[in-house]
């Protein structure tokens, strides 16, 4: 309603609530420039608060960002990164509506996220209950694969390698399935930010459930099935434990019926924690929750 | 309406619209850990955005708060940052709904303010019309008297030089006097946070009006007058250019009648620019504005 220029923008908030998220993004803890873009990052760093705002069922309206910037930074690599920002917003009918900007001796982005939640009440983590299904959107993995690529120094000389390395650089977050799953009684959703078990550990205990997936109910991306070939990797285990993808993963009253976007990987059981059925407990990153 | 813990705050928006305000603070650039305790950088942290809110006109209702911290930094620390952010909050009945923290080599605050307009036209920049009178409200040059105090090193030993230093440290904006400005039909306004000459310069720019200021209708706290006597230093330049107070400064309609809180101090009329009568022009930090 009202953009940079003045004191303070001014933000729609028809449904008479605001969702907020705000999450600050440093140069070297989470991002490099000599792997990523100045788009990339400024995707990346829209992507992460509006799925946030996503996961409580609402509709990112806008965002705010703080910047700072060092003295030497290429005036072409902040255009890059407004282009992502204002990009990635637009993905979802989202925009830029203000910001601050001031000198750092590293690339600081701080990013608040607002959304709406056209009158649904909010999906929270703590409503899973024993008998619900548990459900997954978006794409799983691929941040981990790309980043494995990177690190390893594998050229990505495919398509499907490609699709993984960039799936690292920028998110893809399913961003409608948000709103979409409040609106079908979604119980308990969250983005998947720091890996699928961990994430789901959160839901299990804000709710005190107890989560159980089904390892071949998951849908394997090619990327990630070309990136763990390549590499010699276990597809499965990005799947399950890469993070920074923000897929939506949400659980639903067993009597819902999913849009195909949707895909049921587990269920909601009585007790605490998260296990993974037919899969070795104590592997990498799966210890804490079996 | 939910604090932290979740994907995201929600906070009630009865307006239907939203006022938001980010900054990013940085150690070494806007504090120094040396000069101000935890506590102090919280509330300034806060008041900046805060201030930004009421400057609109809208009643600052909460902040989300992105913190990046050194892992050396003492909890004693965080604990009286964070109740710094809180108290400055409650002194306007807002609240902290939220954040985030990861580690940074050095203190960095992302502090995102949001608030209600109740019904009221936002207060723009642009509103200044020939005819009406310039007003403040709250503290002007306490901030720039105590950081020169400091500077000089000299010891704030009596109760008026101790004020000044806390003027710096922490700001003290008058909140309340932001709606209280819009619902008496201000027709511009914006918090002073880089000197009033250079930020009234926004408002003749934005407006495309000139300022006119009467030097002697200008209040001068105790704080700053002692400074002054104490440095040799003229406790008008600190009045007139010192920033970080985050005063409000806004335009009225002549025939309106106003609160005690608020002194007229100058004149808006055709032209550009903002001039002080009877002050020879080219003084430091006067320069761009005669």
């Amino acid at each position: 309603m009202l953009g940079p220029g003045d004191d303070a923008a001014i933000i729609g908030a028809p449904d008479g609530r605001v969702v907020v998220s705000t999450d600050l993004l440093l140069e070297g803890r989470h991002f490099r420039r000599d792997w990523s873009t100045g788009y990339d990052v400024g995707r990346k760093a829209a992507a992460q608060n509006l799925a946030d705002v996503a996961a409580m069922g609402a509709t990112p309206t806008s965002l705010v960002v703080g910047l700072g910037l060092p003295a030497d930074l290429p005036l072409s690599w902040l255009d890059a990164l407004t282009d992502g920002l204002a990009d990635e917003c637009a993905t979802i009918g989202a925009s830029v509506a203000g910001g601050d900007v001031t000198r750092c001796d590293l690339v600081v982005i701080g990013v608040t996220a607002l959304g709406d939640l056209g009158g649904r009440a909010p999906v929270l983590r703590s409503g899973a209950r024993p008998g619900h299904v548990v459900a997954v959107a978006g794409r799983l993995g691929y941040a981990a694969a790309g980043w494995a690529l990177l690190e390893a120094g594998v050229p990505a000389d495919s398509g499907a390698l490609r699709e993984a390395v960039a799936g690292h650089r920028a998110p893809c977050p399913p961003y409608a399935m948000g709103p979409v799953a409040a609106g079908l009684g979604a119980s308990a959703m969250l983005d998947v930010s720091d890996g699928l078990l961990q994430d789901l550990g959160h839901v299990a205990e804000a709710s005190g459930v107890r989560v159980e997936l089904d390892p071949g109910a998951f849908p394997v991306g090619d990327p990630v099935a070309a990136a763990a070939k390549e590499l010699g990797a276990d597809p499965l285990e990005w799947v399950l434990s890469g993070g920074e993808d923000h897929a939506l993963a949400a659980m639903f009253p067993p009597d819902v019926r999913l849009p195909a976007e949707w895909h049921v990987v587990g269920r909601v059981v009585e007790g605490e924690g998260v296990v993974v059925y037919g899969r070795e407990i104590g592997r990498r990153g799966w210890d804490h929750f079996g």
